[in-house]
């Protein structure tokens, strides 16, 4: 079968990966689009630093991501697909029923993410194994290139609901990356007035404001906090410096949202936070019915992701895509479509 | 008139302050008691580089704490008191009546808060200015020694009400200084079932009991998450590596209330919190209300602040209790009652 891989640091092509099949609650599909995520760039590039600080969460007991780096790995966490066929005893949609899952594997080991793996596959291969209780069929005839991007939107939608922010409440957002995107629109479906965008990039601007931002900023002109007085700021840039900026410039009782995933130690002065009594939330992932409400406001056209797929590229195309996401003039999302 | 004010970084005993003259809305006072708090201590001894911190969050340009440390330092911040006479045009208590406030004063040129100043006295002195607006009757006979600590008392109540922690929802507390007791005794009075408290010292730990943990540990037996279960960790230490800790170490969803003061820069790891979706609310000071309920709560025996007060001393003795503060085996508050 063919698949893109992680090997020596890189996404290589190969066309001999095991097929996989499917056990009893599990669902062969054939994959039709897989977005890259910028977890999965990170991963290829500090792969090992990834592994280190998941296992000091899990105490230091190797009880954390169990992956070896010296073998491939299978990634690909943002997919759609077409059932091909069930495991034994397992019920699910017809043959070539348009389907997603949040990227979890049930297997009679346990739970497996579907996120960085030896043995797990993802969706930057021909085909791969979902379970059957986790499938959502794909509604309305929503393109599945469009319900790829289900993940990435339920990021937003979940950091967005755990903001509680009520829609007079004026929203920051640094970073317009996919996540600052995806919670752009996020806030946008959910009525807030006032969503002001921050970002280097000229294109990633632009898009903020296709996609929801009613002013956008360019913080090489100067600080956002100079001119927007925000209740909520979400942080999606993810590296080190951002959050205590925040915290020294942002209003008292502001909330901070960190959807950013900031891999490296981090620098920050309580003291500002304490002064203006800020709060802040650290967001991961969303809540399976934040993902089926994600893909609901896709197939319903509550939210366009046209605009965010900036690319295309097949299996063999993989490897020069992580490359290109590096420019931000360039890219937003690009797909794998094996 | 006699007061106590910092001088070149230590507490000395003068004879000759200026004696305070009520303007209007204002009324003299006499001093009765007056709490030492950390925070004198630590502008005691880091004064430069709280103010240096203060201006950085006004924006670097001398908007922040205006305190001349080549000159002499007013402090104290804890304080009850009976009314003396009130200023020009102002109602007030009659003559006697003991009284206690928030530590702010209003005048002319604005609001002064009562806490580090060149020309506002605090606490530590025989008599000092208070607001009409801002004077609360101290109710029931309640002592004064005990309504001194209303201001300390404050504070834990905020804090705990900033955590909106439920009577069954586990609260460890980290530090059992006067702001992790406070916090305690707010939990206890909140009817939380269970409180865990966490001290090096033993003397402390006792405190912890007798003021309502229903657990004490000894962090130098291990850490206290590998024994609680928290869902509300509350941080009263203030001391770099206690944030990260606690994001390491905290289980999933942990709400953390952070009203350790930490001056210094800190390093976290923004990911251990990402991963677990940890929320840190900092928490400063108190609402006025909170500052009511906290009197009213000491007036009424909701709280009995005898145990926290482990000294007294007169405006002569206040350098000397500044020492002395450093053990934690010797005190707790000491008071200084003019």
């Amino acid at each position: 079968m063919r698949a893109a891989v992680l090997r020596g640091g890189r996404m290589v092509y190969r066309d001999d990966a095991p097929d996989p099949v499917p056990g009893p609650g599990q669902v062969l599909v054939e994959v039709r689009a897989c977005g890259i995520c910028g977890s999965d760039l990170h991963f290829a590039a500090h792969g090992a630093e990834v592994i280190v600080l998941g296992s000091q969460l899990a105490g230091g007991a190797g009880g954390g991501t169990d992956v070896d780096l010296n073998r491939d790995v299978f990634m690909g966490h943002e997919f759609s697909a077409q059932v091909l066929e069930p495991g034994p005893d397992t019920q699910t949609q017809p043959t070539g029923s348009p389907v997603t899952s949040m990227p979890v594997l049930l297997s009679a080991s346990g739970v497996e993410p579907i996120v960085y793996s030896n043995n797990t596959l993802g969706g930057y291969a021909e085909r791969m194994l979902l379970s059957a209780p986790l499938l959502l069929p794909i509604p309305n005839g929503l393109d599945l290139k469009h319900a790829a991007l289900t993940e990435p939107m339920a990021v937003g939608l979940h950091a967005v609901n755990k903001s509680n922010i009520a829609p007079g409440e004026t929203a920051l957002v640094l970073g317009c990356g996919p996540i600052g995107i995806a919670i752009i629109a996020a806030l946008a479906m959910r009525g807030v007035e006032t969503i002001v965008a921050s970002d280097f990039s000229p294109m990633r601007r632009d898009l903020a404001a296709t996609m929801g931002a009613h002013q956008t900023l360019d913080p090489a002109q100067g600080s956002p906090f100079d001119t927007v007085k925000a209740a909520v700021v979400f942080e999606a840039v993810g590296v080190p410096g951002i959050i205590d900026d925040v915290l020294l410039r942002a209003r008292r009782g502001t909330r901070l949202v960190v959807s950013g995933v900031c891999m490296q130690p981090d620098t920050v002065h309580p003291f500002f936070a304490i002064a203006k009594e800020i709060s802040v939330q650290f967001v991961l992932a969303y809540r399976p019915e934040e993902f089926a409400d994600s893909l609901r406001a896709l197939a319903e056209g509550d939210i366009d992701v046209t605009p965010l797929i900036t690319g295309e590229v097949g299996l063999e195309g993989v490897g020069q895509a992580f490359d290109d996401l590096a420019d931000p003039e360039r890219h937003c999302k690009i797909l794998v479509t094996p």
